[in-house]
C-alpha cells in the first residue's frame, strides 16, 4: 500500500490491471497542491471476547481533510491456536501483520506494473515469518518477541522480463506502507482511560 | 499475542478470563528443557485479484517441532478505499497492521490479568495510526511510507485499581510480538522466483 509512481511515466492505455493509475496521478498532483490533504488516520477498534479471543472492527478513517468510511464495516476474529490452549477462532496478531505485508506489496506490483505498462496475468506472494517463542513466553530475555526474518517469495506471471519482474517487486517495496512500518521502528503510545 | 508470564506467581482458581494459565505455565517448563521446540514459522499465502484488490489465506504454520495446521483455512481481502479510485473490497493493509497490533495487545491482558489474579469485565481498544501518504506517492521522499506514529488507547473494566490496570497494560506491551514488530526494526527478504 498505496500506490509507487514514479515521476514521467505514463500509463499505456492496452495495458489493464484493473489499477486506475491516470486517476492516481491526479490525486497525486492535487496532493502536491495541497499537502495538508494527504494526513491520514487510519483506526481499529478491538473488543475483547473471552481468553484470547478478540474481535477487531475497521471501519472509519480520515484522509483528504475529511471523515470517511469504507463501504461496509470489517470485522477480524484474532485468537491463538489449540496448541496454546487456545480455541483457534481466528488468525494469530503476528499472522495478520503478514496478510499486511502480503497485500501491500502485492497491491503495489499492480499499480508499478500498470504505471510501466506491463499485464499482469497472476502474482502470488508466499510468506513465512519466524519466530522463538521463547522470548513472548518469558523463558529467555535475549529472545525477541517479534519475528526474527520475514521471506516474501513473488511468483509473477506478466507480459515482462525477468529483470522488469523484479524492478517491479522492488518498486512496490521502495514505496510499501507495510514493509516501511516493519523494517524500520514505528513509535507506538500506549494509555489507559 | 501470545502470552505474558511472570516467573513465580500462580494463577488464582477463583478468576477465569478464559486464559488456561496453568498449560501455558506447563508449555513454558517443556519448552525450557527443549527450546528447539520453541522455533516457529507462521506463513500466509498472497494471491493478486485485480487492480488493488487481493486475497491472502492462512492456514499452516510450524512449531513445536512440526507442521501445525489452524482448525479452519482463513482468507482476507485487502484493498484501497474509493478515494483511491479502488473497490473497497477489503481493509488496506496498513489497517491489518493495527489489527495485529490491537489483538496482540488485548490478548495479552488477558494472559496477564488471569496469571496475577485479575477478573477482567471489558477490554476495548481503540487504535490510531497516522501516516502523511505524500510518502507511499512519491511525493516528498523526506516523508516515510509508513505510519508516522500508532496511538493505543485502553478502556479496561476490571476488579483491580488504576495503578494495577495500568501494570496489566504495561506488562503486554513488555511481551508483545506485534508491539516488537512495529517498533522495531525486523528483517524482511524479497525475493521473486
Amino acid at each position: 500500500m498505496m500506490h509507487s509512481f514514479e515521476e514521467g511515466m505514463m500509463p499505456e492505455t492496452t495495458v489493464n490491471n484493473g489499477v486506475n493509475v491516470g486517476a492516481l496521478l491526479l490525486a497525486r498532483e492535487a496532493l502536491r497542491a495541497a499537502p495538508q490533504a494527504a494526513k491520514f488516520t487510519w483506526r481499529a477498534s478491538c473488543r475483547w471476547q473471552n481468553g484470547t479471543h478478540s474481535k477487531t472492527n475497521v471501519k472509519g478513517f480520515f484522509g483528504l481533510g475529511e471523515e470517511q468510511k469504507h463501504k461496509t464495516e470489517f470485522s477480524f476474529d484474532a485468537d491463538h491456536p489449540e496448541i496454546f490452549a487456545s480455541e483457534d477462532l481466528g488468525v494469530t496478531p503476528v499472522e495478520f501483520v503478514l496478510v499486511g505485508l502480503a497485500s501491500c506489496l502485492t497491491a503495489g506490483v499492480a499499480a508499478v506494473a500498470q504505471n510501466r505498462g506491463i499485464q499482469l496475468r497472476s502474482v502470488e506472494a508466499k510468506l513465512e515469518g519466524s519466530m522463538d517463542i521463547q522470548g513472548i513466553l518469558g523463558i529467555d530475555s535475549d529472545v525477541r518477541n517479534g519475528y526474527d526474518d520475514i521471506k516474501v517469495t513473488f511468483k509473477i506471471d506478466a507480459d515482462a522480463s525477468k529483470k522488469e519482474i523484479e524492478a517491479l517487486v522492488a518498486q512496490s517495496q521502495k514505496r510499501s506502507a507495510v514493509y516501511d512500518i516493519v523494517t524500520n521502528p514505528t513509535n507506538v503510545q500506549v494509555e489507559v482511560v
